[in-house]
């Protein structure tokens, strides 16, 4: 199986300018959650959160209480970002592959300041779900203390995607062996409303529009 | 949002034992790819590859080109799964949380030795795809040579799981807003059939049993 393909094109800022910034930002935001790599007592750890890309920026969420978190933001870290698209069956194991978008950005997150905190956390939520920001009350003081949003400039990044069908040796094409990508797609909903509702609500609200065939970007 | 929030289950090996080692292996046989953290010149590095469980060891598949596979075989990596189950709609910002399932293993892993390479690659073949190695030439000498697959043992490992509805502060679930959880599903097929095989088959071999209602385990 080849994953680091011949097929993989590898985009890195700042040399491709603007359209690898498209092909970067389009991963991020169709991502929900990313990986973030960090070095703790001399080993590396590596850790989910959800992110958000905020203009040039990628936000990072936690609580305070996150070592993760605490730890990303005295050094540099690496935050990897990854879609896989399909199984890649070729008519050998060794080019097996799958289809996959995936982004690296290096860097050395900052904490958001105080008075920005409230806003970055909007965007972290209306990343997750457009449209559902406007139905909450504001955060409380208590609330942005005890959450912690880093951000990372999005300059030294990269992405490589792989898609299509499989390439195999010449010699191979002759077997008489179906080949071809088998798609993976992620999909959303239908909403389950909580049954706590039920129990302090005269009447059950409607399902947001904003949940009805959710989409990812 | 909270996505270490106070409903994570935190499972640590060996303390727990048998049950943990089943919501482990669970996790890390439904997951497709992986991500590998190594320290390089210094820095954290986080790279998305192949995995697939062997028993007691994960092994991890890539190219011998692969730099981090270079790399992790000389240090202590940690590798990290995580599968994204659902968006928690809670009342406020705040309790804002995603489902998930993820699993940290950290250690030294090894090279597969030359004799059981061939093995251990029709493992993750077969954990990919299963039923696919049947159909397959075995792979040639030059093939083994060229991959690259290291084996690192499940003993230092541990699992988180947030899963259910959304946990609010009592005071605001009086509030009139929908809550529930947005589920997240990943599906696969139908598969898409290579347009190389037209060309050099007088017949399309029909699609593969193994990939019709594809599911991950």
């Amino acid at each position: 199986m080849s994953v680091q393909s011949e097929r993989t094109t590898v985009k890195r800022l700042p040399q491709r300018g603007h359209y690898d910034r498209e092909v970067i930002d389009a991963i991020l935001d169709e991502a929900v959650v990313c990986h973030v790599g960090t070095i703790e007592d001399g080993l590396p750890m590596v850790i989910p959160t959800l992110h958000a890309r905020d203009g040039d920026d990628l936000l990072l969420h936690g609580s305070v209480a996150s070592r993760m978190l605490r730890t990303a933001r005295t050094q540099e870290v690496c935050v990897t970002v990854t879609l896989i698209d399909g199984f890649v069956l070729a008519r050998t194991a060794f080019h097996h592959s799958v289809n996959y978008r995936s982004v690296v950005i290096v860097g050395r997150p900052e904490p958001v300041p105080e008075d920005d905190k409230g806003r970055a956390l909007d965007v972290l939520v209306d990343r997750l779900v457009p449209g559902r920001m406007a139905d909450l009350r504001p955060n409380t003081d208590t609330e942005l203390r005890s959450t912690a949003v880093l951000r990372l400039p999005i300059t030294e990044a990269s992405a490589k995607v792989r898609a299509g069908q499989p390439i195999d040796d010449d010699e191979d094409y002759a077997r008489p062996l179906w080949a071809g990508v088998l798609p993976i797609t992620t999909s959303y909903g239908p909403p389950i409303a909580d049954p706590a509702m039920a129990e302090h609500l005269a009447e059950e609200p409607p399902v947001p529009d904003y949940l009805v065939d959710y989409r990812r970007p």
